[in-house]
């Protein structure tokens, strides 16, 4: 009888591996070609491996097999001699002996995918994305994005959180108004997932802290350079909180320890990226109305919606709280009762605000978050206060009803803070396949 | 100014905390309350905590409350001291002093969440799932759920996988067929991703090996103990294979991992559920066709499809590998053509079959997967034999066309997994908000 045990037995040796070899010893590893530099007798081939390039050195004296044969996307397997070398990527260099085509492309591809910068327009380049996201600077985006969310998640495992996987088709949807995707659901109406919320607050009942990351759904009408139509959220809920406050130490944990991790676990990828984290200590907070003053004073602006910040108040605030305290985050709390969702618990201490904040990173708004209300009846009143059913709420409704404790918590999106981490101005830069009113594929 | 620097400071202590305090400490934490027991002078309080319960002792002479005042799920703050007990779950009681009902349900819960098993019926508890997952045993599952996902995650991570998310709102379906929801797109027709198949295949020309854990959509239209319309998919997919039995190393090497974590991390929840898991050393591999024919001849049973295991098939062959080789596992490789998805490889050997494999786990299909086609021709002649027409695929052919490397996946269901480790016949069991054909809510 034939078994497998799990054991790997791989003779190719990744960069890792290579980096702690001498000169002269003899390597097996494999890859994609980036780049084929032919000059004839002499040559490089540059090869794309799982976590980096590596650069290759063709020798028509040593090398068994013509560079000719070989192109861009090729997947070679290589066998040669290391030459440590300063100058190359990884500190060495594979003076090549022979190499195996394991499989070569149909055609050339559509663009020279080895440039530093693509440099093509953002609708081009998504366009081609199975291509382009194999240049090396587009794949530091998105492995350094996967290093934001390690960085959250492993943050919130220290802090006693569980890690929950909500339903995304739901009856209700949780955020209300428009922007919400329909769906035939065996002939009922269903609806896409506009957030985790009502199901991280029954988890809190539950579990006390959790967390998801998964994709939320918001049908937006508006083809912006900060909107996508899916995205990740990142989600917390936690209970037993005495003051919202708590939610938002919470969260610059969180993000102090994204930010540890990208700097000792995504080097590579920061410098390909030539990216300036952050520095974080402490995070300065401000209330919505004095927020909405400063700047209004500081920039000569009048004020038109008192309940809400303008894209542009949310810049302006951010510029202010930089040149002032040299912060590229600010909170801003307190936020009008008219603009929050009938979930937002209300300030004690003045009614007509929130127990709630935004977070604004670089100019734009990356969080939402804030205390929710946990009594039954208090919940219903302002179900009906915002002109809703609480009949169409039923299942939410029983965690009120049958009890909880204070809680509260926020959502995050993965792909603008990661845009700002980027210092990009369009979201769908951070965004692998984005979706937008007008783009479905790829 | 004022800031938040994302320091705690809970005087609240949790469970290990307390486990390392001595005798007559005084402690102070808080939980809901899972039952009480009021017996006049003396009675007993158990707190539900974030991951998991404390006894806490009424003793009128000493406790400075009532405690008829409490009741099941209050919210409450305790102050008490530690006594010792190794008949405590923790080896600790609390002797409470004070308590602070920090919020009250509105009413009392609707059944007893506190006994050992709920002992109402599936549809029941899934209809009062806000409620029943306070239940202690329903807690344990879904937390064993995490540890089954970070099982394979750091499994992953460690060899060198990338972790993806990739959209679920696309223009096709990966796996063909009728069972796929459809959505209204901003006016174009669009469907909730299948799986993530077509781009964890373009994210291997990327990264070379991917994983990705998102929730997958199936409109199947039978209501079985086995299907779920929502679920999670464990997925990964690796470049430069030689051979598809890697993928099933990377597999047995990932379940291992699952394994030694929930020992290690999980035993109070093992213990709740009173789980044993399976021992996994070697997993027994055996061809599809030599597996039908097993169970054929050792229980008299008649071939009726020649192309796919019934799920009775699937019983019988995990019965005889259990019985002969003591394995709760096995691996049924070489699919035939006609029931593998359009991307499947065929076998070189014997082109009616594929170089593919499900993984049976006590009597049920909880993996597929297999090497996929590479090159670009065999792709395009491969979707026209199943008549499929290529131009739908464009943005996936750009793979193909533009060079991968020989690669496969696998697609892993949490939730099957998971009701199978737990020795449950119904999948609904492992998951927390099941969606069914009649089940949209909660």
């Amino acid at each position: 009888m034939e078994t497998v045990s799990g054991k790997r037995n791989y003779a190719d040796l990744e960069i890792a591996d290579m980096m702690e070899k001498n000169d002269g010893d003899t390597v097996k590893t494999h890859g994609m070609i980036y780049s084929v530099k032919d000059m004839g007798d002499f040559g490089f081939v540059t090869l794309r491996k799982r976590n980096g390039l590596v650069q290759c050195v063709y020798n028509k004296g040593i090398s068994q097999f013509e560079i000719s044969d070989l192109g861009p996307e090729y997947s070679i397997s290589v066998e040669g001699t290391i030459k440590k070398d300063e100058r190359a990527i990884g500190g060495f260099e594979i003076h090549l002996v022979n190499v195996e085509v394991l499989s070569a492309p149909q055609e050339a591809p559509a663009i020279n995918l080895s440039k530093r910068k693509l440099g093509v327009t953002i609708e081009k380049n998504i366009e081609l994305r199975p291509l382009t996201l194999r240049n090396n600077r587009e794949r530091a985006i998105f492995k350094m994005q996967e290093g934001v969310v390690r960085g959250f998640r492993d943050y919130l495992f220290k802090e006693g959180f569980t890690e929950i996987r909500t339903p995304k088709i739901v009856a209700t949807g949780a955020e209300g108004g428009a922007n919400i995707f329909k769906l035939d659901y065996f002939g009922k109406k269903a609806f896409l997932a506009q957030s985790p919320q009502f199901y991280k607050q029954m988890l809190v009942g539950v579990y006390e802290r959790v967390f998801e990351v998964a994709p939320v759904f918001r049908a937006e009408k508006h083809n912006t350079t900060r909107h996508l139509n899916e995205y990740i959220g990142l989600d917390f809920e936690m209970g037993f909180i005495s003051d919202f406050r708590e939610i938002m130490e919470m969260e610059t944990g969180a993000i102090k320890n994204m930010i540890e991790l990208l700097k000792s676990e995504y080097e590579r990828e920061l410098k390909i990226l030539n990216l300036e984290l952050p520095e974080v200590t402490e995070i300065p907070t401000v209330r919505f109305k004095d927020a909405k003053e400063m700047v209004a004073t500081e920039y000569g602006r009048k004020i038109k919606d008192p309940y809400d910040l303008e894209p542009e108040e949310e810049q302006l605030i951010s510029k202010l709280f930089k040149e002032k305290y040299n912060s590229d985050f600010v909170f801003v709390t307190h936020y009008p009762v008219k603009k929050r969702p009938f979930y937002a618990m209300d300030d004690p201490c003045d009614p007509k605000y929130t127990l709630s904040f935004d977070l604004l990173f670089r100019g734009m708004e990356i969080t939402t978050g804030g205390q929710r209300i946990h009594n039954y009846d208090d919940q219903v009143a302002k179900m009906i206060s915002k002109g809703l059913d609480p009949a169409d709420f039923e299942g939410y409704l029983m965690i009120h009803k049958y009890g909880m404790p204070p809680h509260g918590g926020l959502g995050m999106g993965l792909e603008r803070l990661c845009m700002k981490l980027l210092d990009e101005s369009n979201v769908r830069v951070a965004s692998m396949f984005p979706r937008d009113m007008s783009r479905l594929t790829p």
